[in-house]
C-alpha cells in the first residue's frame, strides 16, 4: 500500500490471492536490488573491484533502500516458512543468482591470477551474505546504519586478503 | 500448533488476540535462547573463551533448535514491521540483552588484560551478531548446515585477534 499509493481493496482487486500478490511483490523488489547489482558492477571487471562493489550494493540498501522494509530476498527467506513452499522457492532462487555471482567472480579471479588460488569461493559466497544481510537486518531493527558500516568495513579487510597481491 | 500440540481453535481460546499469541510465543523461544546462553556461559571468566562460547550457541541453534523455525529473535525483527511496534520493541529489547552481554565481556576483557585495549565492544557485537544471525538464515533457507560453520570458523578466527595473545 505504502509502494503504490492504493487502498487495500484496490490491492486485492490487481491479484487474484493474497499469495500471488506476495508473490508479484517479491518479484518487483529483487528486480530493483539486480538493477543495482548490475548498475554496480558494470565496467568493473577485476574480480576485487567486483566484490567491493557487491559490498557497497549492500551498503546502498541501508542509505536508500530501493523498496520500504529492507532486503525483500532477506524477509522472504525469514517470512516464507514451511507452509509457503512457492515463496520460499523463489527466496532460494534469487539467493542462488547472489551466490552464484559472488562464485564465478572468486573463480574467474583465480583464473586470471587476481585471487589467490587456495580461496574457496563457496566460502566467500557465505561470509559475505550473512555478513551483510545480518548486518542489513541490524541497521533496519535499530534504524541506524552504524552496523552496516561495521560490517561493510570487516568484509572491506576480508576481500583485501583474497587478493594475491596481500 | 507445532509446539504445542493442541489444534488451532484451541491455542487461540488461551490466549486474548493473536498479537498476545505472537508476544507469548517470542517470550517462551526467547527464554529457551537465553537458558542456552547462561549454560553456555557458565563457569567461563576468560573474555575470549565467553565470545567462543556465543560462537557455539548460534552453532546449535542450527544442528539442535531450541525452537522450530529458527532465531525467534531474527525472525521477529523481521516480521514485526512498523504496524506492530510493540513486538518490534520485544525483539529490540531481546537483540539488546546480546549486544550488552558482549559489549560487557569485551569491556571486561579489556580491563583484565585479556583483549587488546584498541578493540572497541560496539563493533565486535556489530560483526558476531550480524554474521551469525545472517548465517542461520542462509543455513535454516537452504537446511544446510555449512553456511553457519563457515561463519562460525569465520568468527572463532576473528575472535581470536582480539586476544592481547594474538
Amino acid at each position: 500500500m505504502r509502494e503504490t499509493g492504493l487502498e487495500k481493496g484496490g490491492i486485492y482487486n490487481h491479484f487474484s490471492s493474497k499469495e500471488q500478490l506476495a508473490l508479484e511483490s517479491f518479484d518487483y523488489a529483487y528486480e530493483l536490488v539486480r538493477q543495482r547489482v548490475r548498475q554496480a558492477l558494470a565496467g568493473k571487471y577485476n574480480a576485487i573491484e567486483r566484490l567491493l562493489a557487491l559490498v557497497s550494493v549492500f551498503q546502498s540498501e541501508v542509505d536508500d533502500p530501493p523498496v520500504a522494509g529492507g532486503c525483500p530476498i532477506l524477509n522472504t527467506a525469514i517470512e516464507a516458512d514451511d507452509a509457503n513452499e512457492v515463496l520460499r522457492d523463489r527466496a532460494r532462487a534469487a539467493m542462488d543468482d547472489w551466490r552464484d555471482t559472488i562464485h564465478r567472480t572468486v573463480n574467474r579471479g583465480i583464473e586470471r591470477g587476481e585471487v589467490r588460488p587456495a580461496v574457496d569461493a563457496g566460502e566467500v559466497a557465505s561470509l559475505l551474505i550473512a555478513t551483510l544481510e545480518g548486518a542489513l537486518m541490524l541497521s533496519n531493527l535499530y534504524r541506524d546504519p552504524n552496523h552496516m558500516q561495521r560490517a561493510a568495513a570487516h568484509m572491506i579487510r576480508y576481500i583485501e586478503t583474497l587478493s594475491i597481491a596481500s
